[in-house]
């Protein structure tokens, strides 16, 4: 084929978790003209993809699913959308068993837990690329600049910067998404828990947790007001294909009702999902969607 | 006075908020033939100080406190023990008063809460140095190498290994006295949550937060195993004098129900409080506890 000849590219496979993300890639995707199959996780996958190709898999079967992307001439594949399952166990096994498990040793070394590696490692291996929401629907990324809410004002940025740090510093640790920064003081970093579970904490600290603290031989802390931000970004070297950072509309509330006076979201790092409702809650609430430079 | 002659010395003071602490520091600066006087706050203090001389002080009072220590003679002041107490804004006010309010602005910089600092400040400010409990009772801070259980082994060390370095690594940005380590990931930072809240968050993560997390837009996380520790250290710069890290038979309750195989600390730089409860109850629930050099 001469440089600059095409023919049209094999389809994107979306393989499909639950919720809206899928669908919205798929919309994204299919915008631009670009050829698109919707493989839904079956039990698992739960958005409308009508009109869109649709081939569901099932989880525990690999080497269906990797029938099913040769069948369909998939080029490349993204994986969006939240699986919750208890029998994490079968379903490790099952993959484990379709790939060397040497392999699967490495992946995950250390003991580590990171299956989604070892199905993007088999998928590969199989023969399909694949990529990140952000290398097919980078319009779903935050943007640079403010996106809800109003100016942050001098002290919120400060905070931000403060928060930048700290993700920087934590990094290579591969510790920390996000923290939460209040008067230039990181009062929580979120390592395996997840950042509602961190912003919750938050707001615990702040309702009772630290109210009456004064003097004692731990650290003394005064919390009880508002303000303060949220810093989410990727951590360096993250797999941005396993493991996406994400805002969505219950990241706002969750902000709100910590008190939070808004969110700073690493611009293309972070992906906004359900954007429209996302930002229209922010506005509504009062609190500021910021993307800022990496 | 020629060198090497010695006079009676001015005694410690020991300003005592609530829990034992207080109590085995004065056992210990007078098991050294030391003179020591308790200084009780009013309400708070809640020790058995029988056999040591005492001079209870109120907590909004801070002119009568210097009148007493003043009167006393008492050469050197250490705080020690819980206070817990809402209407903190009272009791700063009344600090404040006695002490130049852009100077405690400056101590307390940025917003920040340290109200213990503002009255280090003033107690140094009316002539009576605050010295730390490892300056006076260092026999109560943790020793180095195996306090209780048995050798925590490779994995364990490694893991202990890799919460130093994370220690390290937040060290500059003040921030976490103590982290979570299992397989070589970093489960848990502490912030402004302080310790037990960050341990009891792992029980839960391990009871059921992450069992069910697969394939997520989020992090993919299976933590439901057993094993891991928790490092605590002081923050490189803290002011052990306001702010001490412990650990103690709770901590080591917390630790168990994290399913955490062990605890390391900074020899020297963290405290075990009610040692010989905590050493024995580590002891019995199968929890090593390990003094690790700076």
């Amino acid at each position: 084929m001469s440089p600059g000849a095409s023919s049209r590219p094999a389809p994107l496979a979306i393989i499909a978790g639950a919720g809206r993300l899928p669908a919205e890639i798929a919309a994204e995707v299919a915008a631009r003209g670009e050829a698109v199959v919707v493989m839904p996780l079956r039990g698992v996958a739960d958005a409308d993809f009508a009109g869109f190709a649709q081939e569901p898999i099932g989880m525990m079967d690999p080497a269906g699913a990797v029938a099913a992307l040769g069948r369909l001439g998939v080029g490349r594949i993204v994986m969006a959308g939240t699986v919750h399952r208890p029998g994490l166990g079968l379903v490790l096994a099952a993959w484990q068993a379709a790939l060397n498990r040497d392999e699967i040793r490495r992946i995950v070394r250390g003991g580590d837990d990171n299956v989604l590696r070892g199905v993007i490692a088999f998928l590969e291996h199989s023969g399909f690329p694949v990529v990140g929401v952000r290398d097919v629907a980078p319009g779903l990324m935050a943007a640079i600049g403010l996106l809800a809410g109003r100016d942050p004002g001098e002290s919120a940025m400060a905070d931000i910067a403060r928060g930048v740090e700290a993700l920087r510093a934590f990094g290579p640790l591969d510790v920390g998404q996000a923290v939460v920064v209040a008067d230039g003081r990181v009062l929580a970093v979120e390592a395996a828990e997840g950042t509602d579970a961190m912003l919750r904490r938050v707001s615990a600290l702040r309702r009772h947790g630290l109210l009456g603290r004064l003097l004692r031989h731990g650290r003394p802390v005064l919390a009880e007001h508002r303000g303060g931000v949220m810093v989410k970004a990727p951590k360096p070297g993250q797999d941005m294909r396993a493991d996406l950072p994400v805002i969505g509309p219950r990241t706002v509330r969750l902000a709100v009702r910590a008190g939070l006076a808004g969110i700073a979201v690493e611009a293309g790092g972070v992906l906004v999902v359900e954007r429209q409702q996302t930002l229209a809650e922010a506005e509504k609430l009062g609190l500021f969607i910021l993307g800022v430079a990496r």
